[in-house]
């Protein structure tokens, strides 16, 4: 008996083990200096989108920073991928993740990006209240149902981490997190971590498929195009790629003699972070945590970019910038020499990623060679196509 | 040779007898008290609202009001699903319905909403005219065409019934109009029927699949939560529904004593229907005409909401407010009272079931229990689920 | 091994030779006076305009006025169906076309619209640099790369035709463009063609098929009930089409005693092209080349539509003016007169289009019959429905 539902939603994984014909793949899993980007329909296909769902965006995800979840009692609601988590600490200060949809009906337990502070979480649609371990406290009117047993209908947990004050959630195929973020911990030791407070978030909408985003993200080989800003404060042809390990990539880049931090006269308002090494205070830090955060490390400040795909060729973006919470505390702190600098830098990159977008609709665009300076973009290319193949990385 | 249209058009009906896998629908079909909600693919799927277009809604469905259709010669275009009916009273006072396309070329022959008050049925594009019964009287330019037969292009007749001022049509599936409504004419027997006014119509595009807003419709168990105003005039655990029967379910509340309406301050600024018995005075109806009007019946006034899907995720609502005659006639008549209680509930109702849809995207959601106090939801959902597995209701 | 991908962008070729039923075609293919309209399908199915992408819009396209491109080193970016061409006039003065996407990443080479004048071909992201020719130059950092020839590495070159000042490119199934456009130089002749200035350009987006449109321009049957302002200055009953040939279809009205052109008032604000003969200087000429331009040649300018199919259902549409140069050049010299009358009448039409395309939704349309005055839309269906049907026109 037919069952479109299924077709749909199951399709995707059925198509495993590869959502692009391998012989196609060959060309992206050449050694570095002979390989090609991935093949056009990767970027362009709803359905190699709905595969990479199922098995990209179906393990580890980040989802944002734990600062408003300090106390006892304190939720807040994620978006993350399909849905969203939300997450609790409990009274005994333990963080706690569940999908965030009531059992009754699939209300929202708290609107997206929501907070709340309560003894218990209640769906804000029939007053189903549960336990801040997920637990059902209770039900409206099931007082005599013979058949309703509150132990049967407890949240659906979602495993979380909080790592350097950001939380990360897994949606049920994630490995160990250990190995997710293997030899990261060594980089990001003495940035400030979870001390940072966030003090401005950007949306935007970019009409490009993710991959683009995070391979433009992984190149500096475009910054003397389309950075002038960047360049000035620093090299474009700076710094180098760390080896991949774990489901990260990226690596570093250093300030030119003189400039502080990436701002558009390289000044910085804020104050290097105080455990930085020497090497640290004149480095940034480009790191991508796959799939969907990446990572800027100033000597000063720390910017994540937030990735969902809506569809294949479009990708909404939070971007936030955060301070270390004595600087963001002083009287009169003024953010926007960060904030300004990447914003006008960020708008040049979502530009220069819509018109690849565009361009790679050409009829007979077939994939390019990588540049020499692409190692970054080829790390990329290589976890991608890899699992399209479906090898392990 | 393949078909491409064909494929796309013909499958939604080449589903039957189901929709969803059966297997799935079990939990649905289970006696009330042991029952879940539908599958979230009844929810979230394209390809079920194919079906349900093919399969629910191809039967009797309700138009609208025929208030601007009391004399002869006058006509008036409603949307009906896709496309439109056209509908129009004869020189002999009958009522009949026709696509609304003009068998040239497939212009509309009233855009939609649009009334008339004609002698013919005249294509605004090229002025092709029908008579009122929609044989073609003539087509500009074919008199000398020797193919050409007026009678082989008369208007495409769709069945019509008057009932109590609304309109319903069929578009090829539905059986008697007395079996859809079997049972109702007695409850609209002292209402005014066809002698309300309408007075306001609003119109609200929903994220939400229309099942969702059915069964929110279809159970006061969320009042306490989300309609404070509507608590106040009327006790949310009041009234039962009535068994099911025909295409139809509801069931009746009650007023709070001292409230003569449902308004923000439970007063009427129109009128008791002058038919009403006693127990109707002190009682809101809220009837569900499946697939698409809900009637809500109040003492003084009738509000109607016609549901048409967009897609499986978006239906617009267009909300009426309807009073008796003599009501809406007097000076100075003001129907807010009415308006407004119902424009601030709704809002609320539609920000719910938004919630809903957007929870049950969430990756491992199920079907949940219904309440005790969900047995109009019950009645919804098993009338659906009866219909995917194939089962007459 | 799935491949999701092929599967999407491969099919539409692969449904050859016909994107709907031959035997729902049969209809349309019977001789003028017998036939019928294409199946309703043709209008609404996204795979039949996948088809036509390949099968209709992968031949001779109009781009647009060469008038940009008139000095070596001049290039500009058209769009074409997907994606665009890259036009460039090289330093020997030839006009030569590219796929409009860089070798390496796909990078759109100019925006669309976009003009520039310069020695060299230059990516904007990373600076890729081609000569004028296509072929590259050389990319910024790949001095020592081993594996990297630039001569691997040139634009994918377009056929490119420059016509009466219009420029084609051929996508790659293009037979020879003067068969497409064969007997068409003798109409243009006297026109000014190479010699007009565009004046203005207004973009539309319609909410109708492409064809929808097409058949909309070629017939003027329509003209009594929606264009007063045509009928005061042309009578809709004059002219006659050609004889179809090439790949183009259309023909010519007549204007009224005593009206100079098509405006308003009847009145020119400009000036009768020289070399028209007596009966030019009294005729408009509607000619669709196709499938994607509409070229009116009226006695005193010269009117252009170009389609953009988005989806079944929605096209975008760019309407230029042009006049000849001394014209354009005159002080105050003001267009508005051509401009005014046929942005009024485009919305006429859109709106009937748009009105089609909503009736031809209504379950049970089939396709009408041609009125005697439509002899323009058979051509055209009978070209359209031709190919459908695997045959040459």
């Amino acid at each position: 008996m037919f069952n479109p539902a299924a077709a749909i939603e199951d399709s995707p994984a059925s198509w495993s083990p590869a959502p692009v014909d391998p012989a196609q793949l060959a060309d992206a899993l050449r050694p570095f200096g002979e390989s090609r980007m991935l093949p056009v329909r990767a970027y362009l296909d709803e359905r190699v989108l709905a595969w990479e769902r199922e098995h990209l965006f179906n393990g580890w995800l980040a989802l944002g920073r734990t600062e408003e979840l300090a106390r006892p009692r304190q939720m807040k609601a994620f978006a993350a991928g399909r849905g969203g988590v939300l997450v609790v600490r409990g009274d005994d200060g333990v963080l706690r993740g569940f999908e965030n949809a009531c059992r009754h009906r699939g209300h929202e337990l708290l609107a997206c990006d929501g907070v709340a502070d309560n003894r218990a979480i209640v769906c804000p649609y029939h007053a189903w209240a549960y336990r801040l371990d997920g637990s059902l406290i209770g039900a409206p009117g099931f007082r005599n149902a013979p058949n309703f047993d509150p132990a049967d209908h407890g949240l659906h947990p979602v495993e979380l981490r909080e790592w350097h004050g950001w939380l990360f959630a897994n949606r049920g195929a994630g490995a160990a997190f250990e190995s997710h973020v293997e030899g990261l911990d060594t980089i990001l030791e003495h940035y400030d971590g979870a001390d940072l407070v966030t003090v401005e978030t950007h949306e935007y909408d970019v009409a490009a498929n993710w991959k683009v985003i995070v391979e433009n993200y992984q190149e500096c080989y475009h910054c003397p195009s389309i950075h002038p800003e960047l360049c000035r404060v620093s090299p474009p042809d700076s710094g180098d790629n760390l080896p991949p390990q774990g489901d990260w990539i990226g690596g570093g880049m250093e300030l030119r003699d003189g400039m502080a931090t990436m701002s558009l006269d390289g000044r910085s308002d804020g104050a290097v972070m105080t455990r930085l090494d020497e090497v640290e205070q004149r480095t940034v830090m480009y790191i991508a945590v796959l799939p969907n955060m990446l990572i800027s490390l100033h000597p000063d400040y720390v910017m994540t970019h937030l990735l969902v795909p809506i569809t294949a060729d479009k990708t909404r973006i939070r971007c936030s910038w955060a301070f270390p919470k004595e600087v963001a505390a002083r009287e009169g702190f003024d953010a926007s020499y960060a904030i300004d600098f990447w914003d006008i830098t960020n708008r040049q990159d979502w530009s220069a990623c819509e018109s690849v977008q565009r361009g790679m609709t050409t009829p007979g665009y077939v994939p390019g060679p990588l540049a020499p300076a692409e190692d970054g973009v080829y790390d990329f290319v290589h976890y991608v196509a890899s699992r399209y193949a479906g090898q392990s990385a």
